[in-house]
């Protein structure tokens, strides 16, 4: 080995992934002077669901916009690198977030890449693991406590009026701001936007964010505007019921949350697309979460199913037309790795058997 | 809700993330009649890591090419994609591999998306928790046997000469064709082929594929040749020790093998690149992953850090030029997420305080 390769460089088309803050710096709150943390996060793929459509016997193209394939494994990345980087661009020292999971995940990545320090407040017991591990092995100052998600944000809101910390949560307006780039690539990949949206709905920041992209984009390129269909796990339902859940309940950890930051901007967005927000069981998200994974091949974390259910909820009750004529996108918000127990504890665990050819043909059924 | 949005499609530049089948057509072995079974495979960011720059005083930029933010969470899509398409092709009923984990999981998913049935054989009790869940969940026919890789992968050859299956192991070259697609996207985004690649070795498909990449780069593009840097976990390290390994032993599961399919395209891969095949210890390869998730917010599986550990080595005993001028690529082939408890295990579990803000402030140390 010698370490003295010339290093010619042969000029080529640049061809690679980019972050969001680069790739759409016009529509972010950034300047030249902001530094760009980023993971690379964003142009997730959006995948064509043909054995889902054929499942559902409907005539509607069916997506899956699969976020789970951000750098931490959920769409939370699209904002924190703008947060982040604001955050850094103002000189802080440190930022918090209160999190169900995703949000500590990203944001102690996206932290310890600018150098600032993490402190992430978590509701004790109800953390997937995968998400548990991302804060602890980014280097946050991980605190559990003894209540649910909305205590953690009252607490960390809390803390920042009194402190210089910057808060990372949703409530922080450059988290929508980057969020809402994923309305950009949806339109970008279908060339418009859809007609339909089904997506999870916990502290509702995210269809806050998608509303707000696709109304710029109806307003710049005059492109329509999608019906927003948001789904709340039914043990979790606050904005259904309208009123606050003092004790969500669900297997959907990353929307268990009875008292949404962006209650009002979610209902605004339902009313203003005529669209919905309605619930669905914690039996149908199962269902339609093993649907994604054995079918189409797709893997998210529970919540993320929200959406499928939701649509399947519709079309099961005649509320939703099988024979639209236009696309439908199914948000999924995040990778299923991000909760591998799930799976383990529903799938029976595979036999074991001697290391003998025989053994394995009969007890895969191979013929 | 009305279910009558008009569909005025408005034409918009086209800008998505597409599988690897798509993008590089020209150069994989496939026609018009292949059917492209996909998840948007590829396209995975390559960062630049200047922390770790930093961190280890060296002049040369460094780049990781974070190949967990393929669908499944490893490289193992990039080929599979090819493999599973190609027997689609052919109208296999069945696929099977042997795999330490990121292979079961990426032929179950890409398997049901073709509506092709998948059998996994992995060894028992060695396969990371999330890569098990996606086999299952995925709907994989998952046995698991009484040996170690090596055997699993003796059982399913023998299978396939006997039984009406598709092999989908990187002895298919179809999987290498898929796998070279990565340095065909390290060129396109460095304009350039890097002067150094750093990897781990494992059955040593990932860097015969590379390899078979960058001399089709040099050929066609006159683009120089990277030295390739493999690495092998000391505990399971046969082409550096020349000899099977009967009982490899090391905490990087994707990287417990004792007798690699590839050797002698490795050894080549080493030889025609003037480069390395080297191991690492356990304990490097665990400091060199948490220095990528602590340091640059990159959350691999510990297979993935053997080729930062192998960088730091080489610099530490000065076998490598701190100031050598050009571009390293460090490989990390999957996503942390994949081994969730390594994290939990190598870190502290947070504290656990009541909802206060006085707890929280005084535990997380804020001041």
């Amino acid at each position: 080995m010698k370490n003295n390769v010339p290093q010619k460089s042969v000029p080529q088309k640049v061809n690679k992934r980019i972050g969001v803050i680069e790739r759409y710096f016009d529509i972010l709150p950034v300047s030249s002077k902001t530094p760009v943390i980023t993971l690379s996060e964003g142009s997730t793929p959006l995948i064509k669901a043909d054995n889902l459509k054929k499942i559902l016997g409907v005539n509607f193209n069916l997506y899956l916009k699969y976020e789970g394939l951000n750098p931490t494994g959920s769409f939370k990345d699209r904002g924190m690198t703008v947060a982040v980087s604001k955050a850094a661009e103002l000189g802080a020292k440190a930022v918090i977030c209160a999190s169900t999971g995703n949000t500590s995940a990203s944001a102690s990545a996206y932290a310890v890449r600018a150098g600032i320090k993490s402190i992430v407040v978590i509701p004790e017991g109800a953390i997937a693991l995968g998400k548990l591990s991302q804060a602890l092995i980014h280097g946050a100052e991980v605190v559990a406590v003894k209540g649910n998600f909305d205590r953690c944000l009252e607490i960390v809101i809390e803390i920042c009026e009194n402190y210089d910390v910057e808060l990372v949560n949703s409530i922080n307006p450059n988290r929508i701001e980057g969020q809402k780039t994923a309305a950009y690539e949806i339109a970008e990949a279908l060339g418009d936007t859809p007609g339909y949206q089904f997506m999870p709905v916990g502290n509702a920041g995210n269809i806050t964010a998608y509303w707000k992209g696709y109304k710029e984009l109806n307003e710049k390129r005059n492109l329509k505007l999608p019906v927003m269909m948001g789904f709340q796990a039914a043990g979790s339902a606050p904005i259904v019921e309208g009123k606050i859940v003092k004790d969500p309940r669900t297997i959907a950890t990353a929307i268990k949350i009875g008292n949404p930051a962006s209650w009002k901007q979610a209902e605004s967005a339902r009313d203003e697309s005529d669209g919905v927000i309605d619930k669905v069981t914690d039996e149908e998200i199962l269902s339609a979460w093993q649907n994604l994974a054995d079918r189409e091949g797709v893997f998210v974390e529970p919540a993320s199913a929200a959406s499928f259910a939701g649509l399947k909820k519709y079309l099961k009750e005649g509320n939703f037309d099988p024979d639209f004529r236009g696309n439908v996108v199914c948000i999924l918000t995040g990778h299923g790795l991000k909760d591998p127990d799930r799976a383990i504890d529903t799938v029976s665990r595979p036999p074991v058997v001697e290391d003998s050819v025989d053994k394995v043909v009969e007890t895969a059924g191979i013929k």
